[in-house]
């Protein structure tokens, strides 16, 4: 059998997590897969993650990836997601297990991520660990006029900072929508790439101008500065989900 | 001022809580309501809830009402359910508070009940709280067609126990909607009133006719049986979650 990697998407509920990735002492969701995964290779090993999400931050499509080795139990036999499934925490759920080409590997293969975040208008019981609850009255005409100024190839280093410093931040912003199901305003955004803490942070701007403390004009002023002091702090982890990940369609 | 009565319009997780009613030892959402009202008002009161939610159930739309004492503060001056929003866990959410003529009692005015029960097609993590997970094929054409056979005014001795024994097992069943949301299966059901673990049984019964162990003609042998043997264990208490409450019109 030729050398081939494991593509897993992953769902899971972030609030319990330190985050994705491996940290010493903490619980992490990169570190419950990588034992789940032992267990089940009888081995040790190293999985890629798409995004690396924060504390609190939830997932329905993060996508992970490993290398196979030749010596591994043929993971086709064993259905792997559900095997995985039953060893997994209930805070983690694989969707869905894929054999891909030994090139492929999640984070750096990745051509476009989707973000989600979900605020609620009012307190909510039921939807608190999903949802930033929102106070007051917030206009999302403005909101969506304001959120136009962030799309397309635009230097965000005032709304976010690079994984490794000195790296790149311009990111290309495809889309930032903004819609509403009942109670809950739901904002969609999709990137090439994404900086750290920049949907947040995005999103706490955009909430600025929606409840009339700046207009949507000030989204040009914030980019322009390049400066991570002006555009506030990063709404709360609870709201943001990473919703998918994109990859090149397989050559023919 | 004239005696009145407050409704309390109430949302809930269940998931931490022995279910609504006060018992010795146990969380429960009643007393958690009852210490929080205790302490804006500064006195013990009890109040009454439409429906007993079981343990683990939830809520978006559960009411409670209490009688206003005279020597109560004025609790519109108070806004009243921002202040117990304060005081509750983050569990618990009052949505609305009204005023209502001294004859209403939440449980005892009622003239419907709506609860909805949400059950997730493959394993899932984010919504594992909110819904139950079913695996393998269900077809939704034979629930559909089985739904149908529960409504209207019918004997439900099979499918629930009353409240109090001896108590009438027949109840109006107006309505039983199957749909679906992505992934998830949502069943709305309405009626005058409910017996104990009815919903979640009737639910169970749908589902064995949606996996093809039994047919759509079952339902009418559950029903004639008048026997709470015959319908199968309620499903879990997480997929369960009292929608509202109907009372009737004031009077003009």
């Amino acid at each position: 059998m030729s050398e081939h990697v494991w593509k897993l998407t992953l769902e899971y509920d972030g609030t319990d997590f330190s985050g994705w990735q491996a940290q010493p002492g903490v619980r992490t969701v990169q570190v419950e897969m990588e034992r789940a995964l032992g267990i089940l290779l009888h081995r040790e090993l190293r999985i890629a993650g798409a995004g690396r999400t924060d504390a609190g931050v939830h997932a329905e499509g993060q996508v992970a990836s490993f290398l196979a080795h030749a010596s591994d139990p043929p993971l086709e036999d064993l259905f792997v997601h559900t095997k995985l499934n039953a060893i997994l925490p209930p805070d983690i759920v694989v969707r869905r297990a894929e054999r891909m080409p030994s090139g492929f590997n999640a984070r750096f293969t990745a051509i476009r991520r989707h973000y989600v975040y979900r605020m609620y208008r009012g307190k909510t019981a039921t939807l608190r660990r999903a949802a930033l609850s929102v106070r007051g009255p917030i206009d999302l005409d403005l909101m969506k006029e304001a959120a136009q100024r962030f799309l397309g190839t635009r230097d965000f280093a005032s709304i976010g900072s690079p994984s490794e410093p000195g790296d790149s931040t311009v990111c290309r912003l495809e889309t930032l929508d903004v819609s509403t199901l009942g109670s809950l305003v739901i904002l969609q955004v999709s990137a090439n790439r994404f900086l750290r803490k920049m949907v947040r942070t995005l999103v706490g701007v955009l909430l600025e101008v929606a409840r009339g403390r700046r207009p949507p004009e000030w989204i040009d002023e914030v980019l322009a500065a390049r400066n991570r002091g002006v555009a506030g702090a990063p709404l709360a982890a609870r709201g943001l989900t990473l919703a998918g990940v994109d990859y090149p369609d397989p050559s023919p």
